[in-house]
């Protein structure tokens, strides 16, 4: 089982204009620097489109449903990793909503069911 | 080339609790009533967790870019398939800009990578 952790480096959050770095590099930067869990590749990616509701994360993998969270900081890294683990464990991306972490109850932007 | 059009139709958009049938199944049924482009197939989901930004579709193909787009109507079926179709006829998802519905500039909720 394994799992992407694709993070978006260029939201913006709540940062001014021309500020650099930005908080989406700032979040990317604090997941590297993190013991990303067995299973979970972290890439980051320059826009999730997800502007108004940054900074963004998605996690992916074939197979299993695509999921989007959103509004998140680089102080919520050790959560996003753990709920990264908990998605590359399962078959399917459905990890049991009591065993997911808080602000992926919380602060899902989007779903999306697995390729064939 | 294909494309899968993931429609919502658990979406409540604006609606109270109990009306029924919901949003999102109008949505899906203002979609399933029109012709479909060549390449598009049409799939019901239950809930693609975009609750506060419904009515809400998906874009998705093996090796694309997957996107979602969110408050959307059945009067938005016609330019929903417009997009969709264009999205159809590439090969990596990514349609320029100036080729895209209004409705998928202004109205999208997230996008993500390609899975190899």
């Amino acid at each position: 089982m394994r799992a992407i952790l694709h993070v978006c480096t260029t939201c913006r959050a709540e940062a001014a204009a021309g500020d650099d770095p930005r908080p989406g590099a700032l979040l990317h930067d604090a997941l590297a620097g993190a013991a990303l869990p067995d299973g979970v590749e972290l890439r980051p990616v320059e826009c999730l489109s997800a502007c108004s509701q940054g900074c963004s994360v998605a996690l992916s993998a074939p197979g299993k449903w695509t999921y989007v969270y959103g509004r998140l900081t680089p102080e919520n890294a050790t959560d996003i990793l753990t709920g990264a683990a908990a998605y590359a464990a399962t078959a399917d991306g459905l990890v049991p909503w009591r065993e997911r972490p808080v602000i992926f109850r919380k602060q899902s932007l989007a779903r999306i069911p697995p390729q064939e």
